[in-house]
């Protein structure tokens, strides 16, 4: 898409180190990192967000996303990793093309530890439920 | 997978606020969200992270990922959304199958805001990305 960040990379436009690619998807490593060997997995073809990709192209990132996450996993030597999406500017999405950050994790790192749960009120979880249910086809 | 929570919920062992089910996929809200209509997405086939799943499982979650998504959205009334996925418990994992958080968002909720990003210094970058690249097949 014209303007696209990551359609310029994927055009060639745009340098970056690239750990992975090719016809359907390309890896490369994030520049602004919050662990070392934090990777981004994108489709070529542009879309948005998870919701507005068509199945088949999200098929051929996650069908990638495993070996990558294990080759990341491997070099860094870490002990885990996140896989994280953010659709939308309110969930952090920077860049509108549909990415997955591969996070390796090593035990007691610190790096993402946010984690504000608490617990729904008498009927809330049921009430929630059901309307996500009415908005499934 | 014997003793495995989320296997006993499939197998309906143990009850869950369902917000979707078919013959491969089951979603239902987590019980302890990190904002209101926080779901989980989980492939009903038993695997512990995105690497050791088959690509025909990890497919089957991604293509109803998007609908639930929309749909968690929508009723919610949300801007936005994350989906992460924790592999290993270094990164976060606590029920050892797999399985995709869909954490609804709203702008300025505060909800998952800690991202440490630096910079890496000089030739680290490609450091990194070399020892990637040699354990990607």
């Amino acid at each position: 898409m014209d303007g696209c960040v990551f359609c310029r990379m994927v055009a060639g436009e745009i340098p970056v180190t690239k750990i992975y690619e090719d016809e359907a998807v390309l890896a490369f490593l994030d520049i602004a990192p919050i662990s070392d060997g934090h990777a981004l997995v994108i489709p070529k073809q542009h879309c948005t967000q998870i919701h507005d990709c068509a199945p088949d192209v999200l098929a051929d990132v996650v069908w990638r996303l495993g070996e990558i996450a294990e080759a990341v996993m491997t070099a860094m030597e870490s002990d885990g990793y996140n896989v994280l999406s953010n659709n939308g500017s309110a969930a952090g999405q920077v860049v509108d093309h549909l990415h997955f950050h591969v996070i390796p994790r090593k035990t007691g790192d610190g790096v993402l530890t946010q984690w504000p749960s608490y617990r729904y009120k008498a009927g809330q979880i049921e009430k929630f439920a059901g309307k996500i249910r009415e908005n499934l086809k």
